[in-house]
């Protein structure tokens, strides 16, 4: 069973995990090719990263420390399913309404869960065995939250401000507390900042 | 005249200067109370602040090198002007429609500026004489930036999710690059990042 879950986010220095209408990516993921150690992607559809060292050093153990991540339907469809594969290699649990139609069963790539964030993090844990769950986008992560089931943030802090868009977490019911930075690592172009939920 | 013109504020993690409704105060200005450095408060209003050993060290030096301030008429009410001085002890600029009918001349705690940005600026610089100008809220923050007269911006980030309120800068037109962060300090519960707007 996975042993923690992250939600992990690049972020504005306002916020924003997208900026308006789904803009500002460019801005928000410099730091995945502005360096010299290259991260290879599983996806057909992703390019690989080209972090700086310092990065590197830390989100490669981070990453292959992952067994299994959990996104939200909105997610999957936005990267048309990364094409197939997730770049970081690993199987992707989809929480969603309904089953896709084109992807009637599940394979090694993904599976969907249909009943619930509870359901869906116990299925990501199953996959992930002995490493963790990484969780991806706002929606989900407010839910991982809510439901008491996020061990830990991790926020990739980019020096721009976007003026509008995601927030990290959405619309919250009521202030949650957490313990950090644990680790705080300065990148090329973004500062790395990992918290503890407080329980 | 002032040297440079700088926005700060204490922000949640997931980049609120206040929560919704004008909420979460008291999460977000926990390091204000929370350690051994006593700073004291100009304000009948507002007590002083005990602030711990690294939080003093960085913002001490600051707060002395500030020589004005610069707000926007909501604060300045919503704090009933500090009752009549700014625990910071120098004098502030307000940014207003219509002048208080309470306060009908200036003196040596406020200057009110009805003509825009610009004008409230450079009144700022005069009065901060050769120390820097420091500009609160959202708002004043925004208006500054967007008209090329921001500096630096400073960041007081403190690990809480407030899931909604006032951001940083509020809506801007377009992203916006900062340099840094040039200064990395971490506090008891507030990482403090500084910031140069890219210029």
């Amino acid at each position: 069973m996975g042993t923690k879950v992250t939600a992990g986010a690049t972020m504005s220095l306002d916020g924003y995990i997208a900026g308006p209408g789904e803009s500002g990516f460019d801005e928000l993921f410099q730091w995945y090719g502005n360096g010299e150690v290259e991260v290879p992607s599983a996806s057909p559809r992703v390019p690989g990263l080209r972090l700086c060292a310092a990065s590197a050093e830390l989100v490669g153990p981070e990453w292959r420390a992952t067994g299994a991540l959990l996104v939200g339907r909105y997610l999957y469809d936005m990267t048309n399913a990364w094409d197939g594969r997730h770049p970081m290699d690993v199987p992707v649990v989809v929480l969603t309404h309904q089953r896709p139609a084109d992807r009637p069963t599940d394979d090694e790539n993904f599976a969907f869960v249909t009943d619930g964030i509870g359901a869906a993090v116990a299925k990501a844990k199953e996959l992930a065995g002995d490493r963790n769950v990484g969780v991806n986008g706002g929606q989900m992560a407010r839910q991982c939250l809510e439901a008491g089931l996020l061990d830990e943030i991790g926020v990739d802090l980019v020096p721009v401000v976007l003026g509008g868009g995601k927030t990290l977490f959405g619309d919250l019911a009521a202030p949650v507390r957490f313990d950090g930075p644990t680790v705080t690592v300065q990148g090329n172009g973004v500062t790395h900042l990992r918290y503890r939920v407080r329980s």
